[in-house]
């Protein structure tokens, strides 16, 4: 996972709608091709039944996050994520200034 | 939900052992102490099946994270989380510098 801080985080906060309609398979390839990019640090990512979900990733700048939201195949799954998947969300970019871990 | 950045957001992933053991009733507890503390802006929760949770709070500042985290209520709970409820978690305190919202 990260190293220390300072990084960068995206919350993303998502409704979706019922039915899969193609998004497990996207959402599965949008993960692998984050992990390929130039400083991304991890991502934890979880989805409840009622279809909120929230997904953080984490990278090493602002410059890295700007560069994953205009690749090519990424702007391609953000605009079917707005017609088919999402009914809405919330996305955010943080700079994480500081980080506890625990393992019991 | 929260106003234009910047604010704070405290990122809790945690994966939790198997059971209920009181959990349930403490988290509605403490989600219901946060909201009325002094600079409390909003959170999102979702945890999975797999026992993988992410809770992201809202804050307005630094001072008001530290007087939350601080309360003796919730230090209370904090002390019964690692003692009976979480394997390991990740807390991290970030400062949310941008924000967009979508709903179709």
């Amino acid at each position: 996972m990260p190293p220390e801080p300072p990084y960068y985080a995206v919350i993303f906060t998502s409704r979706r709608h019922p039915g899969d309609d193609g998004y497990a398979a996207m959402a599965e390839r949008m993960a692998a091709l984050a992990e390929s990019q130039p400083g991304y640090l991890g991502a934890d990512s979880v989805r409840g039944a009622d279809g909120l979900g929230i997904t953080v990733s984490y990278w090493r700048d602002e410059s890295a996050i700007a560069a994953w939201k205009n690749n090519a195949e990424h702007l391609r799954a953000q605009t079917l994520g707005k017609e088919r998947w999402y009914g809405a969300f919330d996305l955010r970019i943080a700079r994480v200034e500081g980080a506890v871990h625990f393992t019991g």
